[in-house]
Parts: structure tokens; C-alpha cells; sequence
């Protein structure tokens, strides 16, 4: 979490209270690999027979721990997850790479577990090589210690973070309460042509790992890859999802529609959206959380180019960082970007006072009440397209000059 | 221009010396659409027989004068060109396309020539109506006053510029000097998914409307559709190229192959590249001028959008602006869009000092080499993908606290 900048205005009131899932042990601790009196390395230890599903960024300049978790990844085994913050091992070349191997082996080695059953992720700055043996260092340390709280750990992942970001979620399924519990980071760096930024999600209800997959890719979709800060894609951005077994079923699961599994998968969105919009919340600068609904459109990707258009422009943003109504770059953010936009068909709306209707201004229109709904902390932009029946939500904020502050004049 | 911000720190020393062009007569007013004591209407009278070549916005929210431009540009003749600056008459549904055909009906009456040779640009805020009887009373004053100059003319244009955008050229051709002289305004929601911004070129080198047509969108890929400032596409941006025939040639131009074609060309490339570096210069907020190379790519395409996707992203203008080689957001940045990357081939320099070479950081890198070299006003991003030949140039500017500043606290 930085120690440099004030809490986001768009924090939540406090970290929920997370339940332990039993088998899951939690470690956190300071390694020094580049902050001060922060937690900053955790490694987090499941029982045999773990599941996982793995989500990873699709940048071509990936950090050489996401080149391990997507090496990994389909045999959706897990026994263990060590991250750090404060340097994301990207564009490290070879040596990143030995860094990360040299980790899984003495992560495994301790464990007495398959390597390919470690996952690494780091965060943090790009292209300085990470201090390797700092890290192997604190292996037995993070073994050997008392169990860390989930703040702890959600805590050490954090970077330019101002505040920690937990959810969770319960579903009942056969007569029994199975838990979900998440955490995640991110503030700056965050767009959506990616697996998302860090986020790790875990669950006692037995799942196998190839629906984990199918439903991980599904709620990212809706949930992290729908939102923006400043349309950055990490180089680090990794999802994982754990099913422990721990806890048994009735019967196991064995088909994604299965209808236990639909009933843990509106559970699952709902951890992944919070968390999703904690991220926002916490976007470098923000003053406003942003939700740019598009409506009526031919196809769900037409629906969703749109909004993200609306939702990256600087312009849009730094309006709404001014409370301006200044509407007319929502215009030209929907005409950069939609090609199948007929203009004479668009209506928009902020906090619901319709502004335009078929192309131009709605007759009447008095902007002081549009100006007096945006100054909320909260802005929808509703945009009608009005060619099909499509939508798509983007969840984003505003672009104010505390971005450039933390931006140009700190490294994270 | 901008009367509330101060000229830009990157603006050229001062406006060039433009000379007249036979047959060209240039009017500039104020006519008070939205500014005070600013010149905010032209008129550019020109002869009959001028061919021109007409490139605009491809958002598909175009403004109600880029679909008269649009709608009369495949006959390529003009006999006059009027702009206001201070409302760009977009999203203004039938009423502000009935503007466009009210003032062109007025022109070509006043004029007595055809109305699909009158050309209608404006520039200012999105979705406010224009005033429609103060452009109409205004057209008898600009035909009857006095010549302004083409500093005048390109001040007319001018929104929140910050210093006022001309260029000139000659080419020598048949034992003559043939003139080409070139205007523009933009500073704000310049983005290359365009036509241009405004600028206006005037020639006095007889040419055919399909060779003009031709040599303009050349020119314009790699001139004004090679920068960006904030990543967002005016709904108003136009570029005029228009070609007088009243200077004779000894015999006239017909085919593109034509040798004299080509001499021209280049030093229409100049003009066009100088103004649309000076739109960069005057970046809304700029502090540096950034130009990104992409070198040794398989196509010319995937070199400019990964340029672009430097160019465009918030943490690489950021860094920038800060002077801080926090080059790891260039590596992001190009991991963000190319896809056909190979991250262990990339090598990366800042003002001719080597950073990365493939894939990782330099052997004895000094960081405050690089640092050093960022306090320069010139900012070049050398870029080597090392997968194939073709290269890219893209000319942006940092994003900065002012940027900031202008666009949230005020209406263009």
C-alpha cells in the first residue's frame, strides 16, 4: 500500500471481514526487496488436490512470472502462490526467468510438492532485475511463521494501492454454505486487453479445474476486463482462481451446467465485480467512479468498444474530474470508435437527465441541472445506440491532475 | 488562440513569412460566435478553375460541416472556403446542417458561383447550436473589407491554441517557382483515426483534382495522421488542399507518375509535417516534444500502431513529463499492442543512449545517463523490434499537469 499518497475519497468505509477457508494458510512478511516497513512478500499454502484456473495478461511483453503461471496453467494444480510487490521481474530477460525458477524450486523443495504446482506472481516496477536471493531467503520464514490475517496478505501485494481491497461472498449449495473470498491490487496500469491485474479468489466448494477455467473467463470478461484507469495494460496482470476440496458435496460437480454451478457462479461474479470496482475506486487520482453503460447496439463487442472509447477518453475524463457537463466529447468518444453508429439515432443521459435525443440536444435542456448532478462521487453515463439490443458496462474514473502527480513524479 | 493560457514552451519563435498567392483573397473578422477581441470568422476567396482535395474526420459523429465537405468533395472544384472558430456545429441533428446550407447559399449568392464549390469548416465546442444570423450578416462584411493576412486567417481558427500554426514551401519546377503555403489549428482531441485537424494548403501549382486528391492522403498518413496529442478524434478535423490554376505551367500535369508530381510531393510532405508537428508543440499542457520510432517491423501497419500505442499511453507521457526513464512503461506500452512481438528481440534507446537489448536491460546500464538526456525538450523513442524491415514515426507530446487543468476547469 503506499505510503506516499492520501486514501482514495472512493475507498470503501473498511476491509470486510474474511473468513478463513480451512487448509488455506496465510503468510505475510517485510523482505525489503524495495519498500520500507511494508509487507511485501506472501505465500499462501493449499492442501493436496487444489484446483485452479489461471487468467493471464495478453501483453507480448509479459513479466517472466506470467510466462510460469501460463506454462503452468492447464494442468490446474496448485499447492502453493508466492508474490511480491515493489518489482514486477518484467522484461528481465534470462535472468528473470532463473529468478522465478530458482523461487517455484525452493517454494516445492519445502513443500515437498511439485513445481508445477507453484505460482508466482510479482508486481511492481518493470525491467529492474529482482533480487533473487532476497526472496529465497524468506522461503522457510514464510513456512515456518504464525499464520498471517487476509488483510496481511492483501496488504503485501498492494503498490501504488491507497487502500486494500478484499470481497466475499457465500453460496449454499446442497444444504451447506461454501465460501468465497478474494483479494486484489491495482491502482495505475489498468486496462482491459488482459487477464486483469492481481487478483486471487479462493473457494471450499470442490470444483474441477476444468469448469474453473470456463467460469474464471467468463466472470473476468464482466468483471476486470471491463474496467479502465488510463487504458495501460500491465505487463504483470494475473487472475487465479483456487477450488480447495477440502469440504465435501453430495455428489462432485462434473459438468459446467450443473446447477450448483450456476448458483456459484452469480456468487463468483459478484466477488469478481467488487473486486473489480475496488480497482477503480482506487485508480491513481480518482475523484469519481464511472459507470458508461451502452445500450441497444447489434452486438455485445460493438456495445463494449463503445464504452471503453467513452471510458479511456482524457477528454471524457478530465470533464467529469471538472463536474463540466461538457457532453459533446461523450459525442466524439462514441464517433472515434463506433463505425455503426448512425449519429441521428443516439441519446445519452447523466445520473438519468436525458441530455440528447436523435442527434442533437433534447429540446428544454438546462444544463445547471446537469452540472448539479455531477457533482456526486458517482457518474453513469447512459448511452443509447439505438440499432439493436446489445449492452455492455465499463466501469471507470475520472483523470484528474493527482494522476499526473503520482505519475511523473513517482516510480511505483 | 487561447487567451487564458500561456504560449506554449515548445511554439516556434515566430509566425513565417507568408507570401500571397495570385488570386487568393483572405478576410478575417470577429464576429463574437463565443469569443471577445478574438478574429473567429474567414473567408478565402478563391478563382474559378481552383481543384481541390478535401481529407476528413472518419468519426462517424462527423460534424454538420464535415458532411457538406463530404458531400461535395468528388467534384473538386472551389471557389471559396469559410470557417468559425469558437463552435464546431456537431451534434446539432437537422438544425445545424440547415446552418451549413444557409451559409453556403449565402456565400455562392454574394460570390455568384456554384454552392458545391464553397467549402464550410468550424472548430470549437461540440453540441451547442451555432448562431446561424451572425455567420449570415457577417459574409457581405468579409466579401467588402480590406485583404487580411494569412496570419490573420490562421488566428481565425484558432481555439485553445496557444501560438498561431503556418508553413510554406517552394518547389522549383519547368524554371519556376511554385508556392505552397499551409495553415492549421489544433491543440486538444488530436488522434490519427482522422482525416486532420483543420489545416488549409493553398498551391499555386496547376494540378488535376484526382492527382491533388491522391497526393493529399499520402501526405496526410505520415504528416497530421502520425500525431497524436490525447488519443481522442475531433468530430471536425478537415484538410484542404487546394490548387490554383492561375500561374501556367509549359505543359500541364496529368498523370501521378508524372516527375514534376513528384517534386512537388515533397515539398508538400514538408509543410504538412511541419504543421502537424507545430499542432504537437502546441499539445494541450505540452512541456516536450516526443517523436517514436519503430524500427525493423513486418509491416508498416503493425510499426505505427505500436508507435502509436506509445505515443498514446498516459504512464509513457507521464514518465515524460516527470523526466524520469521509467522506460518500463515503454516496454508495457509495446506489449499492450503487439501482438506479433518478440519480447527477447526488442531493443529500446532514449536520445541515442541504448536501454534494452533484447529483452533486457543493457550490460553497466547508468541510469542517470538517461536521466540527464530526459531534461531535453526533444524527447526520441528508438525502438527496434528486430522482425522484419518496415518502420513507423509518430509525433506526440507529454501529458502533463496543465493538460489537466485546461480540459477540466474549461469549455474550448
Amino acid at each position: 500500500m503506499s505510503q506516499k499518497f492520501k486514501k482514495s475519497p472512493l475507498a470503501p468505509k473498511s476491509f470486510p471481514n474474511m473468513p478463513n477457508i480451512k487448509g488455506i494458510k496465510l503468510a505475510a512478511i517485510h523482505s525489503g526487496i524495495r519498500y520500507k516497513n511494508k509487507l511485501d512478500l506472501s505465500l499462501i499454502t493449499m492442501p493436496n488436490k487444489t484446483n485452479v484456473a489461471c487468467v493471464c495478461t495478453k501483453s507480448s511483453t509479459p513479466a517472466a512470472p506470467v510466462i510460469w503461471c501460463k506454462k503452468i496453467k492447464n494442468i490446474g494444480k496448485a499447492r502453493a502462490l508466492i508474490v511480491n510487490s515493489g518489482n514486477a521481474n518484467a522484461h528481465t530477460g534470462r535472468k528473470g526467468l532463473q529468478t522465478v525458477k530458482d523461487t517455484v524450486e525452493q517454494v516445492a523443495k519445502n513443500l515437498s510438492c511439485k513445481r508445477n504446482e507453484v505460482y508466482v506472481c510479482s508486481t511492481g516496477v518493470i525491467g529492474e532485475f529482482l533480487n533473487t536471493s532476497k526472496i529465497i531467503s524468506s522461503i522457510p520464514k514464510l513456512i515456518q511463521q504464525d499464520a498471517s490475517s487476509w488483510k496481511e496478505v492483501a496488504e503485501s501485494i498492494c503498490t501504488t494501492d491507497t487502500f486494500i481491497k478484499g470481497s466475499k461472498a457465500n453460496c449454499f449449495i446442497d444444504d451447506k454454505n461454501y465460501k468465497i473470498v478474494g483479494i486484489a491490487k491495482g491502482s495505475g496500469m489498468i486496462f482491459p486487453k488482459m487477464g486483469t491485474m492481481l487478483a486471487f479468489i479462493f473457494t471450499d466448494l470442490p470444483l474441477p479445474s476444468n469448469i474453473l477455467d470456463k467460469l474464471l473467463q467468463d466472470s473476468v470478461e464482466k468483471s476486470f476486463n471491463s474496467i479502465t484507469v488510463d487504458g495501460d495494460t500491465s505487463t504483470s496482470d494475473t487472475c487465479l482462481l483456487f477450488s480447495l476440496s477440502s469440504k465435501s458435496l453430495s455428489s462432485p460437480i462434473k459438468f459446467i451446467g450443473d446447477q450448483r454451478v450456476k448458483l456459484f457462479k452469480k456468487s463468483l461474479d459478484k466477488v469478481l465485480q467488487d473486486l473489480a470496482q475496488q480497482i477503480v475506486c482506487d485508480g491513481e487520482g480518482a475523484s469519481k467512479f464511472i459507470t458508461v453503460k451502452v445500450n441497444s447496439v447489434k452486438t455485445y463487442k460493438i456495445a463494449k468498444e463503445i464504452a471503453l472509447s467513452v471510458a479511456n477518453s482524457s477528454l471524457v475524463k478530465t470533464a467529469i474530474a471538472g463536474e463540466d457537463p461538457n457532453w459533446g466529447r461523450i459525442v466524439m468518444a462514441i464517433g472515434k470508435e463506433g463505425s455503426s453508429v448512425v449519429q441521428n439515432k443516439i441519446s445519452i443521459s447523466i445520473n438519468k437527465v436525458k441530455i440528447t435525443h436523435k442527434g442533437a440536444l433534447v429540446n428544454n435542456y438546462k444544463e445547471e441541472i446537469v452540472a448539479k448532478k455531477m457533482k456526486s462521487k458517482n457518474i453513469e453515463i447512459d448511452i443509447n445506440i439505438g440499432t439493436g439490443k446489445e449492452s455492455a458496462t465499463i466501469w471507470t474514473c475520472d483523470l484528474t491532475k493527482e494522476y499526473i502527480k503520482i505519475n511523473a513524479d513517482y516510480r511505483s
